[in-house]
């Protein structure tokens, strides 16, 4: 059996390979790819992507797993080798039962509802979405229906995001944590409004570049086996456990946003870069799932860096860089000035306290769609009315409204709830972490944040995939997602900055 | 028969697709990636690389190119399909007469003997790198067995970066061209030397590449199909005609070696952008020969770049952005001083009027070694001897003689006089266009040198790989590679500057 799980290896190794090189081909198109060159491109990765797809679901690999599948039964359900060999088998059996001219039509059907989606919302115009929208629909509902029938429709899509997560899960927690997260909201609102224009100032970008790359080297990310490079949408790509790449990019009259985003993408970086090395070359590097890597890049952006004690580390480094925007604000204004909570309609553009409306707004609608209780020709209505009820606000015309976000053209359905748990999964990681550690805020007091990032390291990022997303967050928390420390820290923070 | 050639493009096209995947991993390696990440890159760089080599030498296509020979001798020679068909059955052929272990074993012994080749030259002790060179040796006469008996063992080698290039014809040009060159060089040692101590000043390195920028872009290159990037060592690379990327580098008290560099690297460039469309994805699409390449690169970086005319144009620019280093420096002597002509024991230093000389001695010792007549033991001794010969100097330390190229410790015997026969077929090419356009000095006086690359686009770069580097410079100019328009054009040049 160990010959045979070497070969197993050899093979995923394979396969990892190019799936990393594809990456490569992304990040490049992103980063610095001359524009002439899109066509071409587009036939690179199509070719590379065809081939790993084919390797992927080599018959061969489908051979091995299942000659090793009684073998792993009889391991350590918590070694290497049946994790290894289970999750694998996962995948595979994912890979295998969607037909190829399904893949083939998808990837048709996704690229013309991207621009029509991208036309739409240009124009404000949601019929020009809606056909491609109700075919995306259609098709997401054919992909349900390759696999075993499961407690929810919606469990299958969610699985591919959050694997092991069930929609009724998620529904108890975010109708737990609905009510609490608008009822903070009113009470925010009713209190005076603080104030945050010394942030929408012209801010030099070079100076914002060498801010952002400080601090997240105080935070611990290796570069080393990373670096940062300027694109049109922020992201974290890694071509291998030991180069992971992240992207920023700046704001015209913006003091705020690149430097949250460096330490946003530093957090699933870091991540990244701390997953084992026993996991390189194999399906099991990377994050257990988008919500813990959302927990890790929230916690880094949010709970470190929009805190007091982080600021009272950093922020006389910050004045010293923009005496000029900055010299007569002072910390309690700045502190409160980057957690001003205001509803708004745009989900990207939302603090800590709504983000969450956001998604769940999103997540109704898409359990509502793919239960067929929501036809898309009511979709607009429909997403107004919730925007009434959990922001009161109306969107003004669909851009603003229904269209603002891409993920639905490309058929990513069953991604948003990922973020808000995300979020939720970074407080109860925060408390656990407070709990045996107090001198938290002490040590971030000293721009010394080494005992947090060593924790992550050893109960989350070393694991890689090894454990699924509810298993991992017991492992370490002692319970699964839960919304109870996300509405503490909330209500903490918010209340000492709004007085309630 | 239109069915097959398809078919044919189709399985090209992918193996296509990989090689210009694997040169965007070269150039990722040697201009962004971080440090850590070399482990990495190597493994995705072997895997692809077999995946690659796998797919170029598959029967499929052995079989299609056998199909398709006989049709192809019944169509025009200069048709498209003929070329296409002849010249990817002559590649194939190489590809799958060399044994796959043959394959492994170079790629080992040559890892090793770079090691050692490194490790020899930094301590100047050239028998910690003979046994390696030996191997090297025996494996590359072992390459030639692979293959029918030639005229000469070393047409073989040259074949491989000069393709129909024999050894006799090498050696004949060289032949005539030594006495010449050894003669011009004689002369100018005995006249007064000429003063650039200017260019050996600190220069701004944003200013030297905003410079460079500019006068690139007056060549022609296409910035919408290309960028620049920093790296160790200057290279040009492509994935693809519209994606033609160029480095350059700086060098500490130089004025002048990163904007030569640049307007070289973009000689280079520029022809792989002009590749005709045609020969997208096939075997084609790229230069005809090394020497055809660099006869590009000399052009744009001497023939242009070190001109008068050119300077008249650029050297008040070059003047207002370096006014400390420049400002009393005249055109007359900046020109002189950019052209200073010395003596020197390392190629890559040296000026136009000696460069040919340090790669015929190269040139020499190679084929006494393939020969046999010249033993591994005995090359620093023949190496001194010729560099005394031919350039009266004698090298202090084998680091400074035999030593200096990286070529050897990689196998690249057969690449050295592609270096010289470049710099011949660019004053060829250069004195046939001045013949049909006697306008170029006045063109170039204001900056356009538009007429040169549309001619150069057509006669040269648009036919890729179409014709054999000889019967490419036949069509062109109406002869073969003949070494005295470079003569002609060196005691024009030198005897102005030296008043010989």
């Amino acid at each position: 059996m160990e010959a045979k799980l070497n070969q197993l290896k050899t093979l995923l190794g394979e396969v990892a390979d190019l799936g990393q090189i594809i990456a490569l081909l992304d990040w490049d198109q992103q980063t610095y790819m001359p524009q002439g060159a899109a066509e071409t491109r587009g036939q690179q990765l199509s070719t590379l992507s065809a081939l790993a797809h084919e390797k992927g679901i080599s018959p061969e690999i489908g051979k091995l797993l299942e000659e090793l599948a009684p073998w792993a039964e009889s391991l350590d359900r918590d070694s290497e080798e049946y994790r290894l060999i289970t999750v694998t088998a996962k995948d595979y059996a994912k890979e295998t039962l969607v037909p190829t001219d399904y893949v083939a039509e998808y990837s048709q059907v996704s690229t013309m509802a991207h621009q029509a989606w991208a036309e739409a919302r240009a124009k404000s115009d949601f019929s020009l979405f809606r056909p491609h929208l109700e075919r995306m629909l259609d098709l997401k509902k054919r992909y349900v229906s390759f696999f075993p029938p499961a407690a929810h429709p919606y469990d299958t899509l969610l699985d591919d995001f959050e694997p092991g997560m069930k929609t009724d899960d998620v529904k108890e927690i975010f109708n737990t944590l609905r009510p609490q997260q608008v009822e903070l909201i009113q009470a925010i609102a009713a209190r005076p409004q603080v104030d945050d224009a010394f942030m929408h100032l012209a801010y030099d970008e070079q100076k914002q570049w060498d801010f952002g790359v400080n601090v997240v080297t105080a935070f611990g990310y290796d570069w080393n086996r990373g670096r940062q490079d300027k694109s049109a949408h922020p992201f974290t790509t890694n071509f291998g456990i030991d180069d992971v790449r992240i992207t920023t990019r700046f704001e015209k009259d913006s003091g705020a946003s690149a430097l949250f985003s460096t330490m946003h993408e530093a957090g699933h970086g870091m991540y990244e870069q701390g997953v084992g090395h026993i996991w390189a070359r194999t399906p099991l590097a990377g994050g257990a799932s988008l919500a813990v890597h959302e927990s890790q890049s929230r916690m880094w952006e949010n709970l470190v860096g929009r805190s007091l004690p982080f600021w009272e580390h950093f922020y006389p480094k910050l004045q010293a860089a923009f005496p000029a925007q900055l010299g007569n604000v002072g910390l309690e204004q700045y502190y409160k000035g980057i957690n001003k909570v205001e509803r708004s309609l745009v989900r990207v553009e939302s603090d800590e306290a709504t983000y969450n409306l956001h998604i769940m707004l999103r997540l109704e609608l898409e359990i509502a769609m793919i239960e067929g209780a929501l036809q898309v020709k009511d979709l607009p209505e429909a997403w107004n009315a919730k925007m009434r009820d959990y922001l009161g606000l109306t969107p003004p015309n669909d851009a603003k409204g229904v269209l603002q976000d891409i993920h639905w053209s490309g058929g990513m359905i069953g991604y948003f709830s990922t973020y808000a748990l995300g979020n939720l999964i970074s407080a109860q990681l925060w408390e656990k972490f407070r709990s045996i550690n107090p001198d938290l805020d002490d040590q971030m007091r000293k721009g010394d944040f080494s005992a947090l990032l060593s924790w992550l390291r050893v109960k989350i990022h070393q694991h890689g995939r090894k454990y699924e997303p509810q298993e991992l967050v017991q492992r370490v928390t002692g319970s699964k997602i839960d919304p109870a420390p996300y509405v503490r820290y909330l209500k903490t923070k918010y209340g000492q900055i709004y007085g309630l």
